[in-house]
C-alpha cells in the first residue's frame, strides 16, 4: 500500500493512493465517478469482511453470535455479504427484518430490538420465524404475548435492561442512562421475567442492553457484562432457562486522521475473560465498527467560491445523502482522489442545499481542489445512506460495492421519476 | 370554532377542535387515520390558499410576484394548489423543477437559485424555459453562459448578493452574512454584473438576496431593501436592464401556542412603503409562511412506558418523519386528536428509532395518552416530509391533502418493496 498523500493513517479500510490515486480493489476512484457518477457511496468488501472476521476472532474462545446491527446500513448488497459469512443480524424494525430476508439472512439467526415494534411488525417476525424477540417494555411484552397466542408460536424472548451506564458519547447514541428511552430498569427486570415467564407461549431465554454507540473505551462494558451475569444468575436460580446473553453493539471508530477505532481484540479479551466456561451463549451487535471506515461517499467539486473572508468548495455531495456532519456535528476527512503534493488552502465542503446546515466539513485545511475535481468524504459507510432524504428534492445516491476485482452497483442512483412515486394522481 | 383543549392559540391553520375532536375541513383526525394509517402528514388546502392569498393582498400596491420555495414542501398537489392560485415557484434544483412541472406550475414563473447547480440541471432549466436564474457565483455565470450559447437560449438571469445582514434565527437557517456560501458580497456584485453584462447570451435583468429563514422581525428586511435598490439603480445608471428585484423568502411563524407569526401585512407594508412608484417588478419567496401551521404529522401512540424518572410515550411517528426536533432542536406543540379534560403528566415523546435523538418533544406537560391514542405533532407543513428519510428501514409516511369535504392522499405511504427499490439485482 503506498500512501502519497501524507504518510498519516487515514480512517477508511479497504481504500488506497497506489500511483496518486484513491484506489478500491481493482478500481481506481475516478473509474467508479465516470461509470456511476456522482455522488456516490462506495464499499469496500474486503473490509466489511475482515472487520466482521476480526470480532469471530476475537470471541473464538466463547460461544458466541455476532448479528450486524443492520441500522448502520441496510444495503442488500452488504447483508448479502454478511449473510454469507455466517453473520447474523440485529434488526429495529419490520423493514430491517424485510431486507435481512431479501438479502438472504437466516430469519433464526435474526434478533429483534427497539422500543416501538407494532402489532403488524411482531406478526411479521413471528411469522418469518425470527430467532430472539428483545422486548424493552412490559406493554410490548404484553402485546407480543397476544400475537405469538394468536399465531401459535413460542418465541424465544429477552428483554432489554437499562444498565444506566454513561457510554460518554454524542447525547443522540449515548442509549444506556435511566433517562433514556430503552430498556427496562435492571432493578425492575427481575421481576418482569418473573411475572412474563407465567405467560406462556414466550420463552424468556435471553437478556440483552445496549450501552450506546462510537464508544472508545471498552472498560465502560465491563459494568454492563457484570449487571448482565448476575442477573442471568439470580434468573437461573429461580428457574428461567436463559441461555443467551445480548451485549449490544457500540465500538467506535476512527473519524479524524489517526484517530484509533476502538481495539475489537481487547473487546473480546473483555468478554472472553468473562465469559469463559459459562454455558451462555453471548451475542453483541456491532453495526458502525465493521461498516463505517469500509465506505466513503464519492463526489465532485461543482464550484469553488469566496465568500468574505471564507473559501466554499461547492460539491455535487449534500446533507440530504450524508447528515452526520448537520445532526452530530460529525468529523469526516475530506480525501482527494487524485493525490497531488499541492499546497493546502483553508475552506469548507458545501453541498448545493439551501441552508448552512448544509456542510460535510467547516473550516479545514485541504488540497487546493479546482472545479470537476474528485473527493472522498472518508468514514461514511455506517450512517449514511440509511439517513439520506430527498431534501431539496435531490434524487438519493447510488451505492456501489467492490470486491477485489468486481464492481457492482448495489443500488442504482434515484430518477426524477422515483422522486414523484406515490404521487402519480397528481400528475 | 370551537376549541375546547384549552383555551390558548395553537400554532395550526385550518384545523381546529369542534366536539373535542381535532378535525380539518370535514374530517375529523381520526377518519384520517383510520382511512389512510398512521404516522401521516394531514395539510389544509384552505390554509394554504389563504396564506399565499395574504402575501397578495399585502403586496397588492406594488408590481409583484409570490414564488413559492418549493423546498419547504413540495408535495405535488400543494404545488398544483398554488399554481391554480397563480403563484410563481422559488426552486433550488432539477428535481425541484421537475416537480412543479409535473405539478402544471408554468415555468416562465419560475426563480432558479441555488449554490451548486450542475450544467445538466442548468440545461434542463434553460430547456425547460425557466423564468428567472439566480447565478450565486461567478463560475456558474460562466458556466450558464456556456450552456445558454449550446442551447442558444438568452435566459434571464440575476446574481444573488449577500446583503451581510444578522437574520438572528438559528445558524444553519441563517443564510445572509458574508460567512456563509450563499451569493455574492454586495461590494463584489457590481463588478461582476458589469463583466457578465458583456457575456451574450445572458440578459442581466435581475437581483436577488435572501437573508434567512425563521425571521421574527421584519425590519431585519429593511437593510436589505436598501442594498438591493442602491445596487438596481447603480446597475441602471451603467446601463443594465435591472427590471425585478427578488427579496427572498424568511418569514417566521409561531411554533409554540401563543407564539405569534411574524406579520406578513408588516412585512407587506414595508416593501410596499420602500417600492412603490419605482418601476421594478418585487418578487419574494415564502415557503414556510404560506404551509408551515398548514399541516400536522398524525402519529398515534404505541406505548406508555417509564424509565427511571421518566415517563415516554413512544409513537409511531420517528425522526425519520420529522427531523427538526432533532436537527434543529425545534419545538413542535403535541396536541391530542381527541381531546379530554384529563390531568397532565410529564413526558418525552418518542419514536420507535433505535437512538436517542429520535424524539418529537421532551420534557412537556402533556395531556395522559394512552396506547392507540392518536395525536398531533402540529406545525409540521414546512421542512416536514421534504427532510423525511427511510432511517431504520422504516417506510416513509403518507402524505394527506384536505380541502373542505374533499379528502385525497397526495402521496401513498410507502411499503416495504419501495424500500429496497434500485437494489433489486440483489434480492
Amino acid at each position: 500500500m503506498n500512501r502519497s498523500y501524507g504518510q498519516c493513517d487515514f480512517p477508511i479500510q479497504g481504500f488506497q493512493y497506489s500511483s496518486d490515486l484513491l484506489r478500491c480493489g481493482a478500481f481506481g476512484m475516478d473509474a467508479v465517478a465516470q461509470r456511476v457518477g456522482t455522488p456516490t457511496y462506495v464499499y469496500s468488501a474486503e473490509a466489511i469482511r475482515e472487520n466482521y472476521r476480526s470480532y469471530s476472532r476475537a470471541l473464538k474462545g466463547i460461544p458466541h453470535r455476532v448479528h450486524y446491527a443492520v441500522k448502520a446500513n441496510s444495503c442488500l448488497a452488504i447483508l448479502a455479504l454478511l449473510a454469507r459469512e455466517g453473520a447474523g443480524f440485529d434488526i429495529v424494525s419490520g423493514g430491517e427484518l424485510y431486507r435481512v430476508l431479501k438479502a438472504g439472512g437466516d430469519p433464526r439467526e435474526v434478533v429483534y430490538s427497539g422500543v416501538g415494534k407494532t402489532r403488524a411488525e411482531l406478526q411479521y417476525a413471528l411469522q418469518s420465524g425470527v430467532g430472539t424477540i428483545h422486548c424493552e417494555s412490559e406493554p410490548e411484552l404484553a402485546l407480543l404475548r397476544d400475537v405469538a397466542t394468536e399465531l401459535g408460536a413460542s418465541p424465544a424472548v429477552g428483554i432489554r435492561v437499562n444498565p444506566d451506564i454513561d457510554a460518554k458519547t454524542h447525547p443522540y447514541i449515548a442509549t444506556g442512562l435511566s433517562e433514556h428511552k430503552f430498556g427496562v430498569a435492571v432493578e425492575d427486570a427481575e421481576g418482569l421475567y418473573q411475572r412474563a415467564s407465567e405467560w406462556s407461549p414466550l420463552r424468556l431465554s435471553s437478556i440483552s442492553c445496549h450501552v450506546g454507540s462510537q464508544i472508545r473505551d471498552v472498560a465502560v462494558f465491563t459494568d454492563a457484562v457484570e449487571q448482565l451475569l448476575s442477573l442471568a444468575y439470580r434468573l437461573r436460580d429461580q428457574g428461567l432457562p436463559i441461555d443467551a446473553l445480548n451485549l449490544g453493539g457500540g465500538l467506535g471508530i476512527g473519524y479524524a486522521t489517526g484517530e484509533p477505532s476502538t481495539s475489537i481484540s481487547a473487546y473480546g479479551k473483555l468478554l472472553s475473560r468473562a465469559f469463559e466456561g459459562q454455558d451462555l451463549q453471548i451475542g453483541i451487535e456491532p453495526g458502525r465498527s465493521i461498516v463505517g471506515q469500509a465506505g466513503i461517499l464519492l463526489s465532485r467539486v461543482l464550484y469553488r467560491k469566496r465568500s468574505g473572508r471564507k473559501t466554499f468548495l461547492v460539491v455535487d455531495g449534500a446533507m440530504n445523502d450524508l447528515v452526520r456532519p448537520a445532526l452530530y456535528q460529525a468529523h469526516h476527512e475530506i480525501l482527494p482522489v487524485a493525490s497531488r503534493n499541492s499546497r493546502s488552502v483553508r475552506c469548507d465542503v458545501v453541498g448545493p442545499i439551501c441552508e448552512s446546515g448544509d456542510f460535510l466539513a467547516a473550516d479545514r485545511m485541504l488540497p487546493a481542489f479546482e472545479p470537476g475535481d474528485l473527493l472522498a468524504v472518508a468514514t461514511a459507510g455506517a450512517y449514511g445512506f440509511v439517513l439520506s432524504s430527498n431534501y431539496n428534492a435531490r434524487p438519493r445516491a447510488a451505492e456501489v460495492l467492490i470486491d477485489g476485482t468486481k464492481m457492482r452497483i448495489a443500488r442504482r442512483r434515484e430518477t426524477l421519476e422515483d422522486l414523484i412515486r406515490g404521487e402519480e394522481a397528481w400528475k
